[in-house]
């Protein structure tokens, strides 16, 4: 089994740079998971890990015995304090294969799957949310349109609590994911305050995609060209935005409660 | 009219323990509001301006005229950049007199209020966005039971973008508020995954108050023995718990759309 005792070897000063920067990330195809849950869930989402960094003292035999000891390496405390995020995870860091999220990849186990789109989400901390709300609502998928985030930016992963893993994911641009949806026959309700319907005056019982942009400018034209109907949650306050995971929440389990009844 | 130049001000010393201690925003009955359209929000909100401090260069006259003169202090760029926390603001910041949030100043225009209740929330982020949602649902009160945080704390400020302002709030112990409710008839509905029933099955179209608490403990026992009916949303994928303000988005605007109908 490795073992690493210098912050100046190489892979530790790789893992700095893959938790810094999207383009190491994509080249490399790798990227960072941090605490046992975590990759417990990147493990159980078939996510592959390539490496397993634990500090020994930290950590349980029986814990490790789940990974090819191929793929461990054991580091310092030290080595730990300085890669780790969280102080209070368990020890152990690993490197994960990125995956391919294609829209042709998408599989639908039944004829009227629910979608979530979320076009040009910036913060890390939305899309994390994103990811925790369509976890809850057991979505059938989750599309990104023309992200401004990397997928595997740490505050995302973090911030989803590993939902970044238990959901089934696509990225493209919102031409590729309008075509995608379109050819499929996937609804499209784009949430927009111009020349829509209230949320709760449409069926979302077929086939549905929600569609959920910026809370700055909200979705581009095109999605409010396209959309079978574009639908707003009234706004009756003071203030004229909601964060975007609310929104996308509020709609999402409208469309369940319609599908349990 | 007032000009402070020197970063050894009283006044500016003040504002920057203001933004800091909960204590002395107790003590002295004030707290700190940066920007436009948030100082714009608590004066339609019934907030007390204090003082207004300005640069002079970054505001129009026509701005100030809205104020009586007594309350305008003119600063130095440089102070306002130590003191001011988003450097986009607009060259404004006030000193705002505190209210009083008592149960029994509540005040409600309809026989069947919608109210939020909010307790032991820690994370200022989610004070505020409970607060933005809350605002965008129009509701008649929002309520926080064993307060955690301070109202008046910068970062729930902000993060409610004014909506602190335009909420109707109350704060009390967890027995005082379920006193309050139960001696105005208003039933209590707790979120908690124990012994309850999904969110869909009840009715809220009479007077309600729904109940969330920490993502992290959940409601206290005793607003779980006290509720009209317990309430879930179901769960249903690898996570077990929501953030709290997507959790109050989703009971909310249920209660909107029977409301409704």
């Amino acid at each position: 089994m490795k073992r690493i005792e210098s912050l100046q070897n190489s892979l530790i000063k790789n893992i700095l740079k893959l938790q810094e920067k999207s383009r190491e990330r994509k080249k490399q195809g790798l990227f960072v998971v941090e605490g046992k849950r975590e990759i417990e869930l990147a493990r159980k989402g078939s996510y592959k890990i390539a490496s397993l960094l634990f500090v020994n003292s930290m950590i349980q035999d029986e814990y490790l015995d789940q990974f090819d000891s191929s793929e461990l390496i054991e580091i310092t405390q030290e080595i730990y304090q300085k890669i780790a995020y969280r102080e209070s995870t368990e020890g152990v860091i690993a490197l994960v294969e990125i995956k391919d999220h294609q829209l042709s990849n998408l599989e639908f186990s039944n004829n009227n799957p629910l979608i979530l789109v979320a076009e040009s989400i910036e913060k890390p901390g939305n899309i994390g949310a994103l990811l925790r709300t369509a976890d809850a609502a057991n979505l059938d998928a989750v599309i990104i349109a023309n992200p401004k985030a990397d997928l595997y930016n740490p505050n995302v992963v973090r911030s989803s609590v590993g939902c970044v893993f238990t959901n089934q994911i696509a990225i493209g641009s919102s031409e590729e994911v309008i075509n995608f949806l379109q050819e499929k026959g996937i609804a499209i309700y784009s949430a927009t305050l111009q020349n829509s319907n209230e949320y709760t005056e449409e069926d979302y019982k077929g086939a549905t995609a929600l569609v959920v942009g910026t809370e700055a400018t909200g979705l581009t034209q095109v999605w409010r060209d396209q959309a079978t109907q574009n639908i707003n949650i009234p706004m009756e306050g003071e203030i004229d935005s909601m964060n975007v995971s609310v929104a996308a929440a509020i709609l999402l389990f409208e469309a369940k409660r319609q599908r349990k009844n």
